[in-house]
């Protein structure tokens, strides 16, 4: 460990989706001066580092099942305004080579662990962190606890390769990855650290301060009902109400957690294909306060999904890096600001979260005692 | 001082208006069993202490320029759906005598300092918090640093006579009560603290948890704009330009506190007369994410006002009275949590004065060896 | 016929539920001197008449499964703020009479043909409109074109047993009622006229004024979605899937009709208990225009179902009489302007539904050659 | 006259501005072949007529004090997504010609009108529309009735050059324009027709549809307040009081006009420059139903302002020229569907001003008998 921050890779599970392609267009962008760091919580001063792995000096590669190039990919989101057109067209040559490192998806567990060792030799990588951003699973049936390796779901498998890789793993979806015991087990084992789930960016992210604000006025929540409205690729799998379901539950927790009960109402996500990557969240909620007077709060949240994400992305893989290069290995609850579904013990609150994130990076300066400060 | 809390009174200037009105209603409607504790938020467990003045034990006071005596105001709060009705109805006589004491509002500073001696020692009370929920003022000409106490506007003028007579004063207005150099010397000469100013009770209680979500995040906002609509008296005295003008702007500083820039955009407050005490505030805020995508989120607030205020003022009441027990004198920025333009330096983000409220309870707890815990 | 005009019966199906009770007592209170004709559309100068039966004089009776007496009904209402909690004391015994005309509902269709003749004749009445206001029935499956009058859903047996005493029927819900062929020829035959099905009083409201604004300024509709949230009686019921069906089916057939083809997105009706009869409804429009360009529109309604049907209940009985007496039977697809769902041949945008209405109006005025005007 | 349709000029008042290059840049997309129809309503089937000019037919000039090209100007608002950024790049060569055609603004009438007929001189034009889409003006002092000439506001100055140069003239903006009773006479003794005022685009267009709603079902609206964010050329102008004046007070006449009665509230204009051209705008309605029951509606427009504006400008100019063709002088009240502020006595609400205005095509037919059917 030096001042010199380590070569660090990212390896995406859905390399070819919105998610991915927005992450990696971006990390480009910022290596061209041809964007700024807006939307990436890891260049605020309360985080910067200077022994975080710079967005810029990023290796990506991944697997996908989709067959649609990563330059394609990024003009159709440049043409859907998710974007800018032009840095699409500016990168092309960039995006290509990303490409190249995109692989199918291998049959087996073993397969996918030799692509991603194979991915850290070819670079020169320290280490690198599996990041899943494919489409989300459908709620598991429940016998997974003695399921072995090969028929697990695919996020399920992608952790196993991870660790068996010696690469941390992060889950930005709902689906299952790796918060199973044997999988616990085995990135303790290997010494990894992992991350998830279900990246926050939205209705989620604002019921994270908007619940607090309720409880620390004492204002009973009496319902709390919301509609989500998306297209998009994840929109498309989402309709399917089996994958809905691992959604939506994670969605309404937040409440129980934050208040200590579950208000009325329910969340629901439509799929609505026309709306594209601009999703639209409307919440009611309907609250009494003093002597029993109800009133009523709504908020429409109008945001790109990718564009909201992919930042995160990059933010993740910095901050899995460091913890894994600082010898952390296990569930990293301090990243539960990211998360919808956060691992472990952690708090609901986005301001919890976030003390909780800011005392993590301090107390990972330590491991890196060479580096200064920024 | 010991475990039986001390005899607390409560004095309101404006002890006839809504805000006035529901406080008192309320604290007995818990005095007489017929209401709860929600939207006091010193009932939380977080806050609730032993040593606090119970609600039920506050006796109350103060001074109006109204006539319409207290049963009949709570009947009207009733008929509008401030309060229950049958409250209002329940409670008539326990209003009839806290309306006896309450008096016309005195020329002098050394008349209203008279007037808060006599009920503290009326009543044998131990202290007596000043509590200025009356009118807001126009925005005074900038000439008041050498002002004397006669030529004052009423809130300062409220708050002289409260240091005279040895009173803590909570400004819940935006007038400009204790915030003058004069008046901060006067109240640490007479070993009392102050706190205020302007209750933060909808719009700005959203940004105060929105704004920091922004921040934490990266996201960039580009504009934050705002219309509050509401009628009562309050709403009537605020269509006043110069009233709205000091109301604005302590409405738009919770954003440049918390970002670190002001966006663009402003806050705007309309006199609707049909809306009552249920005021509708709509706020449109425009931000950009990761390479510059542009996306927007709206709320909006229906929010009775004088059912929000209330409980707060119970609250104050208590907290302030302890602080002063406790030995506390001058500004109180501890009380940021309850303010839209909090006195001194405090932080702007709710869960940060939250954090800072809690810090100052535990700390009074100190003061109180004997009481024990809740 | 005469300027005299006729002594008018209405017997409502669901005659204790909250949209019955409410127009009852609107109807005793308009009666007493006590309200004032907001919400009644046949009280407006361009559809008042002098031969249509006026409110006061209407005669009520109904059948209902539910026990709590109407008195008692009208008292929960004003508590939860339907209508005047004063009210509900004030006609406790004008309430009680009508409540004495509540039935238990026959088993047989016989049973309820005899209880509304009975009406008609203890009143001295010239004739009688039965109105379904009960609860919303599932959909039925779909052999009911051979059933027999026993095996039908109750709306449809209660349309029967109308038509067989030789009373007009109204339906307000979505129920089959009289949309059977069968029942149209009883209807005919016995020269009574029906009218429905399910009232529009909010969400669908608005759409009937909204999709002919987009169409007639050529812009693309591409989605429109819709929450409802609703408590109360209704919303319980309509929480059932089937129920819900029905309902949400009825609300989006405005879209097609008025736009010329259907926009994605769907209506989604959630109970939500708190809410009451105070339902809050969100719909996202998604439009483009000119060279494609994607905007947005957004509505919330705060509705209060009950008190937006019940002046309609008063309305479609003096209409769907007047017509009866002016010799009208089968269906009266002139009322389409009160239905989400209008029977027969009728526009779908509100305009045209005015236009028609109020044309149909003057069409009967000749009916009733005495009456002169208003 | 024949079916074979007339060479029609459209000559722009403030040709370089935003919605005049929308405008033109959209009737040169469809000359080519690249854009729809959407958003024209004389495209729909109920208005299209084979005697109105046909867009790809129509030929642009202007009048601006601005200096950026329409190539430029068209590039600015594809980047800004008021319309394809590809559009602008492909139709470089035709925005350049059209720019050709637009002059810096002559100091007189008699010059403006000297242009004119240089214009329509020079295209073999059989007629031109003047159409007024500069900048708004602020409100005049009120001594224009006896103004000559030169010392009239630009937008009568405009209006009488047209006259003078015997062209129809049609006002899209809240400014005096035509309307002084020395125009009327004017245009009159001239044989041309004028229409106006103030494109109907946004929150007014809801406003026209939504209040005949509350009107028909005999609701009171009891308050209606609105709040309007726009940047963009026009936001900018609008931000002066005086101009924000005219827009406001139009902006509320639909309601008065419609309800009978002028409701609590007002309507806003706020300038916030990063919101470009893509307006948003809060309405809140109050009204009160049967027995006094209050509710409430609200919506958000999120328009762009350009895109719904241009494609009524093409429009107007096909109607107003063919009026002229049919040898109407004088205003145009058919036209009050286009406009907040209709010229002349017309409805205010939509449905009405549509039945009107395809009364008007239907008659105008009548004028052009060879032209057959479309
Ligand atoms: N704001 C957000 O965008 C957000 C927030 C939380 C969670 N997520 C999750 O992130 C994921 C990605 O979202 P997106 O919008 O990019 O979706 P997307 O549909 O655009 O991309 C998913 C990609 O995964 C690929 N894929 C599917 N199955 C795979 C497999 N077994 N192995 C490898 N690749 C596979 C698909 O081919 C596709 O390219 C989704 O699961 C979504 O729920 C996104
Ligand atoms: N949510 C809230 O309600 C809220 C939030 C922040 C601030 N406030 C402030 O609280 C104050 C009270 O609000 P309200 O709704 O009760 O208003 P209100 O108009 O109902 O009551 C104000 C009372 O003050 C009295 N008054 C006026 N001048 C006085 C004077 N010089 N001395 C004594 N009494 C005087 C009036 O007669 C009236 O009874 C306002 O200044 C308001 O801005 C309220
Ligand atoms: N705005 C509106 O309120 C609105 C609009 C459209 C349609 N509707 C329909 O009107 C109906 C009444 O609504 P509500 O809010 O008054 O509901 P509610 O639940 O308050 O009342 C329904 C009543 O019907 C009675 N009932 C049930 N089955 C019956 C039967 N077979 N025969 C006789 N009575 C029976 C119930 O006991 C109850 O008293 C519902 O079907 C609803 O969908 C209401
Ligand atoms: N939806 C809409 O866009 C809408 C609706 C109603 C009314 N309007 C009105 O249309 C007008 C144009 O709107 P815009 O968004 O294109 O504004 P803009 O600012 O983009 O364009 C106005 C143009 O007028 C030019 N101009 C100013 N004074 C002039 C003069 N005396 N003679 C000739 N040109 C002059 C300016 O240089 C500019 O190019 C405004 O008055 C606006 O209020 C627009
Ligand atoms: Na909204
Ligand atoms: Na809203």
């Amino acid at each position: 460990m030096s001042f010199v921050p380590a070569r660090t890779g990212v390896w995406l599970m859905g390399a070819r989706g919105s998610v991915a392609t927005t992450a990696v267009t971006g990390a480009l962008a910022l290596r061209a001066g041809l964007a700024g760091t807006d939307g990436c919580v890891t260049e605020l001063p309360a985080l910067a580092r200077p022994w975080l792995p710079p967005i810029p000096s990023l290796v990506f590669g991944g697997h996908d099942i989709a067959d649609t190039p990563l330059p394609k990919k990024a003009e159709a989101l440049g043409a859907a305004g998710v974007l800018p057109a032009h840095l699409a067209s500016a990168l092309t040559a960039e995006l290509s080579e990303v490409d190249a490192a995109v692989l199918p998806l291998p049959p087996s567990v073993d397969g996918i662990a030799r692509d991603l060792v194979a991915f850290r030799e070819a670079h020169g990588l320290d280490r690198v962190v599996v990041i899943n951003v494919a489409s989300t699973e459908p709620v598991p049936s429940d016998d997974l606890l003695n399921a072995d390796a090969e028929t697990l779901p695919p996020s399920s498998r992608a952790a196993w390769a991870a660790f068996l890789a010696g690469c941390a793993y992060v889950d930005f979806t709902p689906s299952t990855g790796a918060r199973l015991p044997a999988l616990d087990a085995l990135a303790r084992e290997h010494g990894v650290p992992y991350a998830g789930n279900d990246g926050k960016t939205g209705e989620t992210l604002v019921k994270s301060v908007l619940a607090p604000m309720f409880a620390a006025r004492n204002l009973r929540v009496r319902s709390w009902s919301g509609l989500n409205l998306l297209g998009g690729g994840d929109g498309a799998r989402l309709a399917d109400p089996a994958a809905n379901a691992a959604k939506t539950a994670s969605k309404q927790r937040v409440l129980a957690d934050t208040l200590g009960y579950q208000p009325q109402g329910t969340t629901r996500i439509d799929y609505v294909e026309t709306l594209g990557d601009f999703k639209a969240a409307w919440d009611l909620i309907s609250f009494s306060g003093f002597l029993g007077t109800t009133m009523r709060m709504e908020f429409t949240w109008h945001g790109c999904d990718s564009a909201l994400a992919a930042p995160l992305i990059l933010d993740l893989a910095r901050l899995t890096a460091a913890a894994h290069a600082a010898g952390r290995s296990g569930p990293l609850p301090e990243l539960a600001f990211f998360f919808k579904d956060p691992i472990g013990t952690a708090p609901a609150a986005l301001a919890d979260q976030w003390s909780l994130l800011t005392s993590f990076v301090e107390d990972l300066s330590g491991s890196f005692p060479g580096a200064g400060e920024v």
